[in-house]
């Protein structure tokens, strides 16, 4: 587990068939923040890595029949077998199947030393890839073409929580955090094209800005989700 | 609207302060795919390009106080008003705040003409944006840094229900599209490590296979995702 200071470093593994859509990602400002303050290590292993034969081939058609090209075991658990050392790993397969991922789980993956992502083929993986993983978790109920972009969601909401990779404070003002959506912000201009600040926020009144802020807060959960309010 | 046939190009304009985060993403798979069929045009835009004065500055502290940086009105609306042409244009933000995206959400927007896709900072918006967008979406309830992540998971669960992109059929066995989680699929070996492919999957008798999976999939849905079940 992590503690509160820096030099903990949590380690994060990406086992993928498409490498190379990670390119932007490992570019992005978040995730060269993270390794840079040193909380974060992060690896892209390539699957095809592990697949036997010239053709290093990593898919096949489904027994029973039907569309698509299902992942085959042996690459995939050869590879989580190469990447998986020590005891603080969990590996975690992205699929629609499993558990919802909500602001809760991206806290509790934040305190896993090693975080294996396993990206599945949406088209499907050999349910026996499935016995090996701790935990299955799906981003949302839509289908996308593979776990790639899932596992990108993942780290992002994962690594913003570590030590040191946020202005102190700033993670914990976000919407969910404290079970309602984030109240309305405003800048610079106060009036732009006939639409003003509301006055209160130019005012200079912190109290009076912080209860302005707490009531429209409410008010957006209230009207738009109102069932985080009744889960708070 | 998209018609069945081929021809009819739906085009999706992404507005972002970090154009170089897409770089992956756009040699993706499926998006190189759905341009290469002639059923996606795509484009980055950058936001600062619209942003005034030599340091072309495009966030600012908030008005009444509080961490975070808020991206301006100017040019995100300037950007805004650059792209959207003609009537067929529908603009969405990505934010927490934002309805929750679903299988249903991302097959209205397949038949969008123009998609628009407003990447905010998660840290804020000025809140006069979002009164020139049609919709708002939110991918779940977790919390990233930026828009840009929800904004290339939307666009990859769209661009594979555009006619041609995925085998024909493909997009209607997936998961959520008929209310269920997808039943286990195995591939080649029968048998690997001591685990065997359940044994009607290579009986070669097509109705047994498909009594099995639809009684798998009702079995799956209801231990782990009961409420899909309800919704039916």
């Amino acid at each position: 587990m992590h503690g509160e200071g820096f030099g903990i470093v949590m380690k994060i593994s990406i086992l993928t068939i498409a490498p190379e859509e990670f390119d932007g990602f490992l570019s992005s400002h978040v995730v060269k923040r993270a390794v840079d303050v040193g909380a974060l290590h992060i690896e892209i292993v390539d699957v095809r890595d592990f697949a036997d034969g010239s053709f290093r081939h990593v898919d096949e058609k489904p027994y029973g029949g039907g569309g698509g090209m299902i992942l085959r075991c042996e690459p995939v658990l050869r590879c989580l077998e190469a990447v998986r050392k020590g005891d603080g790993a969990l590996s975690v397969a992205l699929t629609p199947r499993g558990e919802v991922f909500t602001q809760n789980v991206a806290k509790e993956l934040a305190g896993v030393e090693h975080l294996i992502l396993v990206c599945g083929h949406f088209e499907g993986m050999d349910e026996r890839i499935y016995h090996h993983m701790d935990r299955e978790i799906s981003i949302g109920d839509y289908i996308m073409t593979g776990g790639e972009l899932p596992a990108q969601v993942i780290v992002n909401a994962v690594i913003r929580l570590l030590p040191g990779v946020l202005r102190a404070g700033r993670a914990e003002e976000e919407s969910f955090e404290n079970g309602l959506l984030e109240y309305p912000q405003y800048t610079k201009p106060a009036e732009y094209n006939g639409e003003k600040v509301p006055d209160v926020l130019l005012s200079g009144d912190h109290e009076a800005v912080r209860r302005w802020r707490e009531e429209a807060a409410r008010e957006l959960t209230r009207d738009r989700r109102p069932g985080l309010l009744r889960k708070r």
